[in-house]
């Protein structure tokens, strides 16, 4: 019943396969290798339009060095106020923006409002006192488990674009936004303007891929430096590149998604009819809720494993409860119908 | 009418006299000369205790070198969320504490809570994902022109201490809130819970006069090469240093801030009369109203100069009026009884 | 004949072995891991004392950490003026250090001689006008394929810590050395005086395995959040420190790196009786030669893989020949004596 | 006596006078008032195009600034290993450049030689291992007074841009090399290749200014929200453009510098014909010899002042002799003939 973090998951069977047949032979280092090669055309491929893809070793790099190369210092980025680029990567945008400044916006459900973009975009006293809004960074899957619409991020895009602001997704869970929006992968990104992209395999089945993914080429100069300089340059590339060739492969990244999606769903529909109905929409594979103190001492005795969650991120319409606790739950590829059921059943101490 | 910033004043008599002083004979650069050393002999005693003293050029520039000297860079700066740290240095603590983050706080009147502090210092998932409170930045007097009684600024230093955050105090107009609180200022600092101020003296009648004071010398440690690396070690440092040691002699600062924070009671109760009253406190040298529009062309039409002010910035109980705007009147020593006088009855049409 | 780099072998087979077994059932993500813990312990006992360790994705970062987190941003690093650290990050350190500086010393056989290091260090303007040397950096093997003895080590260290210093080991191949020195790691890192150390693990045989190790504990305080916001924190971290645990595991390390050191020196021997005479000492598993183009044109015929080095880079007393190359061989683990002979053979055009 | 740096002298009476001037009623703050404005009016007539300046408080700040715009952090500046850049300003160019490497280059009387930069541009290792040179920083005079003829500034500067770097001219004593080289402003700046000039008055005269010149303007774009986010936009801006203001007006720039690099030869020749021969050409207003130990007593007993310099920037081919120091002369417009022949008769014990 482990349900702490999609990372804490094993490696998908596919992609560590695909990691044992590149252990083969020499293969040049720093990323100038055959499978490299090849996975650019594979991501171009499922982006149907040609993109730069820079492979990086985390989530954290991925959304650091995207933002940071789509702004000068003194540029802001605007996202949500919960969002992972902003309470969870201990600064890293602001360490590779050379000081950059994030602007966190409010929103339900973890979303950006088009009015509080525009609002926030025409605050404050301008130039040369205040930062200047450089991009806008949207998280897809959001923070706490919900989906932009393709049109939701194409509304955001457009504010963003007329103002001369660029637009980011965080796209650590993007399979699982794509599963719940059933378009293809360019509708939910450049499609729907997005022009950089952090999109993130790890989570859903990967030992280690990031990567990032710039819509238009043209505007990756200088990044293969930008990523060097971060100690982001893997030497044994291919083992890298491999994985996310597999991850693509025949709809792997789809596959993957729709379970973690589907367990979610289960576990939702569980703890609801327990009475514990979830704190925000369950649209991709996390479950927030709050757990009476007695349920979260059986569910820890009986070895579920989850995480707490900071009380401060409870909607304004959702007081703390008293003697409850703010939990999230995370599904993945690997977690089984079986666990669901027990861990549903466990909260009704049954 | 000038009421645009107390920077738009000229230089007090006494302390253009002290430049001319200054400018006589041989002196080390770069602080190496007597007329610093009698400087900080005086600010010692200023403070009541041995203080270190680092002259720079902007009050940007001793915001920003005092924050980063007090954090790592992965600490937060806890600060109001309309302070000047936060909306108008074009990211200068950023940039100079190597991508620290500022966390803005709301509060009434410009000022920080105790409640909302310690809230905000409990937030977070904990290293190594979130940011480090590492300081809070308190403004004295604050960018609406309030001001911390002492004994607020011991509360909020106390919560900060008790939890590892050292505390930094924006004196920008530091000079304005003295007048206010009649304590010392060593009241108004250490005693207080200070741990590092930016003292500035432009604002109330300096050419360029601000300095970073530690009131613990040894935590000064590095600075000098930190100033020096940031371009802020004046060469010809005597004509600084003799700005600074006028404008504390003889209670100079006193007596400037003083005509200053009446001017701006007295404009404040000439408004209020007048139907404008202010929309903060008026406890130093600053009134905020909101302006009929056609109140605003005729002061503009009367040689009238001032600011318009964010209208993000209004409090919450306070709805932006129709047709009006918000603006900012800034009083200073060359302030005159007669420039009040004729503003407000402008603001009559009469 | 693949000669290109250390880097573009494969993984060795008990490495590969150990990641397969760590990808089985869930794991706390970012290092709150068992497996994590466990190389912790194996890791203090490889060096005979209590370490703090840190996993980054690459040697460049775990150099870039290493110096960055025993600098203020107004030291400097002193390093061989061909180092890695200098020469080939793109300016990682620099970018880590909030800007820190390199100082290059020039030395024989990619060494720093203990004059040049005093030297050095005594050199400048003072404070606050000259950056203070923080920290020497010493790449054990070297960039040329030569191995400081330990003494030689130690003379360093005591040179920089009587000086304030600290001192960095950048042990990309500290195994190779290790093999050539035959003293223990102990011996080799903080008996020598050294205080951080980049552990490489990935040219000798792992996937992706880069560690900083502290050797006193107390002085990786913030290195937690450091690495976070340096993207460098991977989220499933088991399967990096299975890699180091397996690489440490019955003297693996010691058995891949003899392999490499031994195919190195064949090489260096069978060139030098083709009369190519290795232009550094060759302790370790690099050869660097001056090749005629006629045999560099027919090498490459051959399918020999290898990189030009900058000719910059030639040692005073060496001129560059005309119509040649220099060049690097870098050997590992899997060079087969059947390629060093066919190497050799194809020098010789037999 | 006072020989310890242009900087220890007085402000120009002209400079101080248009100080007083400027003290005079209301002024927008930040450079929005009108001498700012006709400031850029005589700067542009002063260098026949328009150009875009931004004052700053001093020449750490101007050469920071102007190299940090030109580059990416990726990039290296190139500069002599001599220039005050390199050595003297505590790793501000990297600050300000988010980490930018300094590269130095060795060359005769301070001066770089079109061999030696094109040789440095060329070395490396290439993208993405090694940083990309971006901009080669001339000092003019340099750090060892002597001075580039407008033609050595061309040559270097076709090299530069051939190979796509941007060229600055570290002006901190531009004045005292117009002098020498008998051109105009423009001569000596953009018509020889430069493109971004840090403009200093400081050391000849002014209180503190400082600039940073862009004869592009195009090309400062951003530059704004730079220097404020550097904490160097004064406030009270006008009385840092009047002191510019008057340093061009009627040619007193030429006057002050002339007036210096006269006393400097005279102080060589005299000292010349003691026996005490300039270690470098005498070209603008610094001397620098080898003074015995006696003389440098008698010299401090006598009460002249003067800096020690740091002997490893004796040249090649000039040893340093036992019991001798090297001295740093420097001459400034205050410096009187009587100081020149006292110092003079001094050394000869007279």
């Amino acid at each position: 019943m482990n349900f702490a973090s999609d990372n804490a998951a094993v490696i998908a069977p596919e992609i560590f396969d695909a990691i044992a047949r590149a252990n083969d032979g020499y293969s040049l280092a720093y990323g100038n290798d055959d499978s490299t090669r090849a996975l650019e055309r594979r991501m171009s491929e499922f982006f149907e339009r040609e993109v730069a893809i820079f492979l990086v070793a985390t989530g954290t790099a991925a959304n650091a060095l995207a933002v940071a190369h789509f702004c000068q210092p003194w540029n802001a980025v605007l996202c949500h106020e919960a969002s992972h680029l902003m309470t969870d990567e201990a600064g890293a945008p602001e360490f590779y923006g050379g000081g950059i400044k994030l602007v966190g916006i409010a929103g339900e459900n973890g979303k950006i409002a088009p009015a509080s973009l525009r609002d926030m975009i025409g605050r404050g006293r301008g130039v040369p006192h205040s930062v200047i809004p450089g991009i806008v960074s949207l998280s897809q899957s959001t923070e706490f488990g919900t989906v932009y619409r393709n049109d939701e991020v194409t509304a955001l895009a457009e504010i963003a674009h007329e103002r001369g602001l660029s637009v980011h997704m965080d796209g650590a869970r993007l399979a699982n936004a794509l599963v719940r929006n059933n378009g293809t992968p360019a509708d939910a990104t450049w499609k729907a303007g997005v022009d950089v992209l952090s999109f993130g395999a790890t989570k859903n089945g990967a030992l280690a891929a990031e990567a990032v993914v710039f819509f238009d080429p043209g505007k990756a100069a200088g990044m293969a430096s930008r990523r060097k300089r971060s100690g982001q340059l893997f030497s044994k590339h291919r083992f890298f590149a491999a994985q996310f060739d597999a991850y693509l492969k025949d709809g792997l990244w789809l596959k993957l998604a729709r379970r973690a999606n589907m367990a979610a769903a289960d576990l939702a529909l569980g703890l609801a009819e327990s009475g514990l109905p979830p704190i925000w929409p369950v649209e991709a594979n996390e479950v927030f809720v709050q757990l009476p103190a007695a349920t979260d001492k059986r569910l820890r005795a009986a070895g579920a494993t989850y995480v707490s969650w900071p009380p401060e991120f409870l909607p304004a319409g959702t007081p703390a409860l008293a003697d409850h606790k703010l939990v999230r739950l995370v599904t993945s590829f690997a977690t089984t119908d079986a666990d669901v059921k027990r861990f549903v059943a466990t909260t009704r101490g049954t």
